[in-house]
């Protein structure tokens, strides 16, 4: 794809995430898009290593509801600044953690293949976004899930960052 | 701590967990005990790596999720096998997986402090055990959870073992 992901648009201090992260270099750096066919539905694509096991040859719940996570408040971010029509990198900030995280397993999913993590809005109300999200496994729907992101002051993240242990 | 992990009884082919297996070298092999001197609630500690990160000093929230998913399926087992009054490893077989997990973040979760993972049964209902859990850092509860963990056929386990890619 010839787009920048949400995920690069973030700013040094939130590129850190285990999910996300660019600047995270053990990370799983997931990489979200609008997709180019279908612009109210966002798409993200992975690889799960050998080892996100669950049982032998079936990914990790764990993982998929990562990828569920970090594919949720990027679309909630990137439909945050649509919304307001301005690119994801200009001020001011518009900054999402997750509030809560429900995923469902409805099949095991397959290890060795590309998952498609998609996402859509669900539900737009003052600081929180609700995203709702599912991963096709081999053309079959795995995983159902929700994000809840809220949207936190620029301001707060950086106190949380000053207040952190070093 | 001198009692086993619930995880330690689970055999070879349920023990490659990315969170709890013993026999994933590159998991989080999270161990999981009864309470000692509170019975009904079940207890794990784990210290997150320097790089699971959500924003630097805090703890990334995909690895609380599977924190929550794993102490809660190994927690419904126990409770399964001692509803029977029977050791882990004894036969028939009494296996779960995650059917669906839900995680309510309340405050952020600091880096570099040991955390306690504390799960009680909230309902048993047949094939389905609910876990009701929470997470401590510091003396202060940062995350509640919920895993609904559902009983599948030894069998059935077996069956998706053969089934999968190699």
């Amino acid at each position: 794809m010839n787009q920048k992901a949400f995920q690069d648009y973030y700013p040094d201090h939130m590129a850190h995430c285990y999910g996300c992260g660019r600047l995270n270099e053990f990370g799983h750096q997931i990489k979200s898009y609008w997709d180019e066919n279908n612009p109210q539905e966002s798409v993200a694509y992975f690889i799960p290593e050998p080892h996100h096991t669950a049982i032998p040859g079936y990914v990790y719940g764990g993982l998929l509801a990562s990828l569920i996570d970090c594919h949720g408040t990027g679309t909630a971010a990137a439909a945050a600044y649509r919304e307001v029509e301005r690119p994801m990198d200009s001020e001011p900030a518009l900054r999402f953690l997750t509030g809560s995280l429900h995923v469902d397993y409805y099949k095991p999913t397959p290890l060795g293949v590309t998952l498609e993590i998609r996402g859509k809005v669900k539900e737009a109300n003052g600081r929180k976004i609700v995203i709702e999200e599912w991963i096709i496994a081999k053309g079959v729907i795995t995983v159902r899930g929700e994000v809840v992101a809220v949207q936190v002051p620029d301001g707060l993240v950086k106190e949380l960052l000053e207040n952190a242990e070093k």
